[in-house]
């Protein structure tokens, strides 16, 4: 049995680790660890979680010593301790920001917070970071805006198809955690949209990081709170660099459209980077990329760990949308941790997450 | 592997068995009928399905050769098909209300038509009628209402300790089904609160049948619509025959409080009640009793098969009231469904309807 | 023109008040008090209220100079500065519960605080004590839930034809009011259901009290927050102590059935009801009785200062249904409010808060 | 009096005519006609119109005798009987699609159907043409997106701004009608974000017809569904042809700075844009142009006319964020409506139609 800790088990992030981890059969919870709620049991905080004996603990970080360390801790938390719990010989999955970024300066510009810990840390999205996730000690798990729009746009990216690319998502509010404010406060946020953080949201140069890895692409991220409990809707906006025309197989040689006058055939188009979307997908087991047609449903995935992606149009002024939908909780946070920890231990990649969402 | 139909799965309980069975170790899908939807992807249909193969299929009741049949079709369908269905060998799990009464003329004063084949079939809530389920070859399972509310009022029925039961039930939208009308349309039923069928339900009459058999207790029940999707709360409001002095020990000789003088205890009669329960259902893995002073959140059991039962409390007025809480597609549909397949399989009672709520 | 001051603001009755006065022909708002936004304009708090050029003042209650002032404050607040108000020459209606009840001591225990200014004031539900109203110079205006039920169940208590009343009621969650707590937390109550105080909410011996004067009637009062933003939903459950014959016309001599034998005629006792209901309120603008068959959504009065009454339906058990909505925050509050200064004042009794609700 | 009819009064929009024009000192309802309902009374369709004696009707078009006539009929309808209509003298307000278009070609193309009567029409937006609509015997009053669309991103055309704009609309379901679908169904667009005709919808050319007058800017559209009931939230993206430096005022001589180097001076040009907005909208009652750093509300505006722009905001690509608030009942389709007729019969022009949004 591989022996997991959870740093941090009181917030949402948290109640879904143990959710999740309760029928993984390879993985036994030691250690749920809370400052407040020590020595309560889990379901007094978590009441879904009704008939486990797992209490919330109050322990020093040099007295844990499982394999797998989940640190479900806010972001300039996660730093002070995370050194520390590698000392003890486990491996860490921080689903905090402060491990994300290649370049600390982005960290602290954005965060407006001193990284007092930097250290390399792979950056926890399976679908580009594999190879290196099955050898890192420590995994930063994505944010879950950037799950979203990295995986409705990567293909973009590292096929040079565009060089702006607007991203208007709209979240759950189980985004902004368990603690209250009047944002999130029912009669404010129910029956009503806000847009916050318009241009300054932390996930917008987390996103242009991995997108810009492979071309000069610059990403305009804009975030919507909707009266929704979780799931993030990312609706992609970009205006492609050439529409191609019916001689040039998209899914063949894409970096050479570079130079090809605009085309008149958007059908075209619109099939090619479809069919791009399912070859760079295809072996993925939680990105489905829908037919044409088919635009995702943010209830489709509601509790998965499921990536939907589809909608793929092209209007008369050449811009392409792509719409990509994921629980915020799982695919954006605990799921994707867990699919993390599977891929560190050898596990079956799926192991404990590939239950479809609850819908309606 | 047991081989299973579904006849009529492109509703909310069609969608909850695949979602559900599609986990299940022991179990094949077969056959999902729809005569609408004759060889589409059940994945155009219920589109968090994604990724898996089954198609729907248009066959007919005589060709179904399955060791498992789920009839989720509506009341008075069911009754055309059963018995030839019976006649295939299978063994039948009917979802609808069609062999739900032993009294056939309440049946038919209830749901206004004549029922063309009665015949026997065991009672589907295994937490009373489990050892005639094992047996069966039809089970009729119960309705979503009377599960939450027979569950939250069989220890007070047994004991003969009230007289007369109101339950006020209130409903999320996914228990009308998947066809729209003016009520369930978004902009009448968001932010809104409806009663319906006040004193006219049918759910009504099952309860009675069900509690009746242990007492004279009368049940008045009238249900709401609440902007929710899943889910039944049950508020059920009694007033005690007899309060209890703190020489009687309710769980132990509970009938013979009946001539017993009113009691100024409150609280221990509180602590009896709360101790009855407990005892009722201590071996039900599926019911959990909550500890005095928590109340059931609907949002435990999104998704689940468990009720969770609590707020035991007493007033003045010497009213109790008692909650419930369950999933109407899970415990009150599709999971107590495959409850009901496993019992009557021999496989473990919980298999692939164990896991815990999508909290929040 | 009348000058009214609004001490405490910046919360929800404080914006409603807001609201319905700017409209208000014949009133001048003068101050609106917040000691915490004290300068700051009120749309920033309320900004609904754009364009208009208000400010919230922290002035000290002795300055106050206004013929009327809401007391839109706290509970436990208000009584701290009622009495100093009063001396100001002005007349106050208090929304808080601290004027509410007539003997201090159910107050205090309910309240759980020493009352420290105990005066008469009018209790100010208009279709019980409009002439009160009109010589007072207290008002203490209703609690939300009280409004609703003891308008649905006035009739029955008066009329002697209940011993018992169960009130079930289903709130929206403004009720809660506009300071944040995990219970309010859009992700926890969002798509559920929450039973709160279950025998325990102080608006029930406020029910107790009013309903009553008339009659021994016992109230049994239970809450439940419902995912809705306005509105409370009652549903009073009661058995009626005597079905009656043909042979007799509820809204004639209706004290007289007391001892009359059950009748089998529950149509013709419905109806009675619902002519006694008619009767009742025949003069009052804001109460509207629905026709026979017809229910109460709570959607129809949002935003107005209505209430209607419906539902009146009587099952094989002889319990009756009688169901009412209003706005939480206009009839339940802010609207009933000014309903008060209205008839306080001399000025029609419907000025500035005769709209209808808004719906969907 | 002004004696109105509104012809299809069964509907949403329908409903809020109602309504509003209860309240108007200056008009009396002579009809509302319905096909369906006729002589059934207003408040069995409307439960919120209770008390009120009006009465739908089935009146013949060339029987109609008023001064306005407001169709709130659909598109495809509206154009078979607006002629008739105004041969009978009154004034027709048109809250269809039908006379929107000046090219009737475009009108044919989107709405996928001949025109059987065109004719020339006033696009009925008080904010542009408002002149015209005083001399108006036929006025189109424009759509929901549109207005809130339109209003958002004037000033940028009319000033040669931008090139491109990319419309991102989320609006409630309201919008939808009060027909029922599969997609409006409760269970499936509560706690879900849709999005529809991604590139199709037909308020998109609407929009770029508007837009397209003052410069050769390119609108792009996407409107989404969340789950709100009244509402129309718009988020505009568009790059800003040149940054301004310091030497340039906006708010004088715009058009000038087209050939004007980039800026490092994002805040200037931020003030900029939001001065000339406010002077844009100085006059406008119901337009509110946010203070700096403040972003709209859904919820600030529901129920009322009142739209609502704001936030502002330019990020280090260049792009500008612009967000309009509507109701999409009221500013969107029935207060507009008012409001033109205001315009048309020289009533004061809010008259009716000045009440704040409900909010919470």
């Amino acid at each position: 049995m591989t022996e997991v800790t959870i740093v941090g088990g009181s917030g949402y992030t948290g109640g879904e680790l143990i959710r999740l981890l309760q029928k993984h059969p390879n993985v036994e919870i030691k250690n749920i660890t809370s400052r407040q709620y020590d020595k309560t049991p889990v379901n007094k905080i978590h009441p879904h979680i009704q008939g486990s004996e797992l209490v919330f603990k109050d322990i020093n970080t040099d007295k844990i010593d499982s394999d797998i360390i989940f640190t479900a801790t806010p972001h300039g938390a996660s730093m002070n301790i995370v050194p520390e719990l590698l000392e003890t010989g486990g491996k860490v999955i921080d689903l905090s920001g402060d491990y994300r970024f290649r370049d600390i300066s982005t960290y602290e510009k954005w965060y407006g917070i001193e990284h007092v810990s930097p250290m390399d840390a792979v950056y926890g999205l399976p679908e580009i970071y594999r190879e290196e996730i099955k050898k890192a000690d420590l995994v930063a798990n994505p944010g879950c805006f950037p799950t979203g729009a990295i995986l409705a746009n990567l293909p973009l990216s590292q096929n040079n198809l565009v060089d702006n690319i607007i991203i208007d998502s709209k979240t759950g509010v189980s985004g902004g955690g368990v603690n209250t404010n009047q944002v999130f406060h029912y009669p404010n946020c129910a029956d009503n949209v806000i847009a916050y953080k318009i241009i300054s949201h932390r996930h917008g140069p987390e996103i242009q990081q991995e997108l810009g890895e492979y071309s000069n692409v610059k990403v305009s991220f804009t975030p919507h709170l909707v009266p929704v409990i979780r799931g993030i809707f990312t609706t992609s906006h970009s205006f492609l660099n050439n529409l191609v025309d019916e001689n040039i197989d998209y899914t063949k040689d894409i970096d050479a459209t570079k130079n090809i006058d605009y085309s008149k055939n958007i059908d075209d188009a619109k099939n090619d980077i479809i069919n791009l979307y399912k070859k760079q997908y295809k072996n993925e087991q939680f990105v489905k990329i829908l037919d044409d047609g088919e635009t995702p449903n943010l209830n489709s995935v509601r509790g998965s760990n499921f990536a939907h992606i589809g909608g793929f149009e092209i209007d008369e002024n050449g811009r392409l949308v792509v719409i990509s939908v994921i629980d915020n909780l799982v695919k954006g946070a605990s799921g994707q941790a867990i699919q993390n920890m599977n891929i560190m231990c050898g596990f079956k990649e799926k192991t404990a997450i590939d239950s479809y969402g609850i819908r309606p």
